[in-house]
């Protein structure tokens, strides 16, 4: 039976996947250092037999296209790389994609251990990447040897992509479609805690600058405070994020308590602690239904910026101005009956024995560029712990690399199919 | 009449008086670069014919003394002048103390002309420092001026102090207490719009810690926001505030709004647009009132804050870390009844026709020092506008600089004793 021969397969080289996912997280690959990780890469598909596709994104051609969004235009020594199996034809393709960039590691007082050693404890794999998702890659890459190995053959292609700059919004992936890599259905193993995501949340960024009235800190009462009124701006974004989440009805939202958040994740303002500050900036994250374009949930925003000058005059005089910047990550959506969904949770109840959790991905994957740009239908499913993502400590289980590589497979055969 | 010569006197002299202002606006003398300004006060005063006794404060002095406060410890090329007028014995000395050093002018946008132009338009003198505190500089060395180019003998000595570091905690007035320079009162003529501040309101600088815990900002409500937080503690220092101004019965603060303000000047905190912010920064400044020591201030903060958890139990967990650093200047008060009081009223009533404001300072001065640990009681007098100071477009009415010096000089006369 074709399971058994790959969970055998795949006991069998347990080791050996272990350490290939521990040597990609010793490669520490933030932004503008994948060379190492990618190296790691290549090699391995080049073991499994597969054609390799390798090349700089292109920065002049991606910063024309509507849907770029990086920190940088420039990509030099920053690789794409996409493994090719091509199958005998006749039968549908699947694109495999997972990024190969990770976040910074942050504080490292934070941390335990040194973030890129990629320490094996308790059956746990820690390290910055090892859930975002260099685990997920590595079920990918587990998944493909597999099948090679068992002399599986497969009628339609499959593309593994290993992509840069997914953390700064996609410019990897979206410079693989403008390459031409399509297919019938994707596959994205970011770290979902194997939960089956159809839908995935997009994201912008956004920047408010607040003004205030500067005075001596001894009369306060003479200026007007840009950190008083940063206050209201917070208020004010919250009660948006809870108007826009009370029309999320979708049932595959029903267990996130915030299905699309608005983060507030910095604030910046004042310069003298004896000074009424009379600018504060604001930085966040605004999360995008898949039920809606980019350009709708900026429209909102905006109007609903306008109106804080119903709530505090001194808005009429010095509005709150909102900028778009930095990342950006498009919303995907597969529609729930497409047939790849119904094959992965097939192959998932093989595989564990029970019926997976399907629910809304709460943050955006390169899934929406896929899906919105490639006309590839995208589900995202991964191995990978979601709430050690960016995180200190992050790690992965190594047995749901296992799990997930065996799934994937199986969902492989099938989509693909066996000849 | 001695006030009609000494009327005339600053009359003939206004242009090379204005002259003098504008030079010494000019001359950005922000703490550290105190030099050019301070070598045009030195050519003042040698101008004058005063004895000029010039030093560099000595930090390792200085920090070991407990009202030491400065954002530095080393003063090298920051000056301390000081020009001597001797009396010719047995009167009352004096001390007339003025700070060289200029808060930073801050967002040049909001200034309409250069802030160190020193332009002259309609009767004002615009520019950093104009206000707060050079134009009462000026008033001083043309009172001097005047006195000495009439000849009026004096019996007690006149000390003319243009000190250091007034803005970050007095370390400049520190230093000269500390060099043996006391009087039996003291005028500083900081910017009180021609009130007479018998009582100068204390500060403290504090910075609160506040921690949260952080997420992804697609599954924030995973996260603690230190930004939220810290709205929580904003609003809670400002029922501080409220209750501590609701204890001031003194009728010196009748007319001010908040006589012993709070002031939250900065904030910081987050370090990435779609985390959670786990960890915010608060910066401000405590008003002392001149009944209450600087000890028992600090024991109110400390408790209120201490309160928090009350108020929200993620407090218990990461209680919000209360730092006193930075600047500190001390309360400081003269008797209303004090001598020099009734002269500055009369002098006062004498130039300008009717009788002065007499109000609570709304903010520390260098008086405090000079009461606390120099024993020499001060008053706070000057012609600067009060709400122009720390804010752009800052000026002074130079009128009022020629009217506070006719007072002035008056007043020096009255208290050292003509012969």
């Amino acid at each position: 039976m074709l399971q058994t021969r790959i969970n055998q397969w795949l006991k069998r080289n347990r080791e050996e996947g272990t350490m290939l996912l521990q040597k990609l997280v010793q490669a520490r690959s933030t932004q503008g250092n994948e060379q190492l990780a990618q190296t790691i890469v290549i090699e391995a598909l080049r073991d499994i037999g597969l054609k390799v596709d390798i090349w700089e994104p292109d920065g002049n051609e991606l910063v024309k296209h509507p849907y770029f969004s990086s920190s940088r235009t420039k990509f030099n020594g920053s690789l794409n790389v996409v493994g090719i199996l091509k199958g005998t034809g006749e039968g549908r393709s699947l694109i495999l994609n997972g990024h190969i960039d990770v976040v910074p590691e942050g504080d490292l007082e934070q941390w335990e251990h040194d973030p890129y050693s990629g320490e094996v404890i308790d059956g746990k794999l820690f390290g910055r990447g090892a859930t975002d998702m260099k685990g997920g890659n590595v079920s990918l890459l587990l998944a493909l040897s597999a099948l090679r190995a068992l002399g599986i053959p497969l009628k339609g292609d499959v593309f593994f992509q290993s992509v840069i700059e997914e953390e700064s919004g996609g410019a990897g992936t979206l410079a693989a479609i403008l390459r031409g890599y399509k297919a019938d259905a994707a596959i994205i193993p970011e770290p979902t805690n194997m939960k089956i995501f159809p839908k995935q949340q997009g994201s912008m960024w956004f920047r408010i600058h607040v003004k205030g009235r500067s005075a001596h800190g001894g009369t306060r009462y003479e200026g007007v405070s840009a950190i008083e009124k940063s206050l209201l701006v917070v208020e004010h974004i919250r009660e948006l994020e809870k108007r826009r989440n009370e029309r999320i009805t979708d049932p595959l939202y029903s267990k996130i308590p915030i299905p699309i958040p608005i983060n507030i994740g910095k604030i910046n303002g004042g310069d003298w602690p004896s000074s009424v500050a009379d600018y504060v900036s604001l930085e966040g994250r605004m999360g995008v239904s898949p039920d809606e374009s980019l350009e709708e949930a900026k429209r909102e925003m905006e109007s609903w910026i306008a109106k804080l000058k119903e709530l505090d005059s001194w808005f009429e005089q010095q509005p709150a101005i909102l900028e778009w910047f930095g990342a950006r990550w498009v919303p995907g959506a597969i529609e729930l009956e497409h047939e790849l969904i119904g094959k992965l949770i097939n192959s998932y109840q093989d595989v564990i024995g029970e019926s997976p959790i399907i629910e809304a991905s709460p943050w955006g994957t390169d899934g929406g560029l896929l899906t919105k740009v490639g006309a590839t239908p995208t589900i995202v499913f991964g191995p990978g712990v979601t709430e050690k993502a960016h995180f200190p400590n992050e790690y992965i289980e190594i047995n749901k690399v296992f799990e997930a590589a065996e799934i994937i497979a199986l969902t492989i055969v099938d989509w693909c199919e066996n000849e």
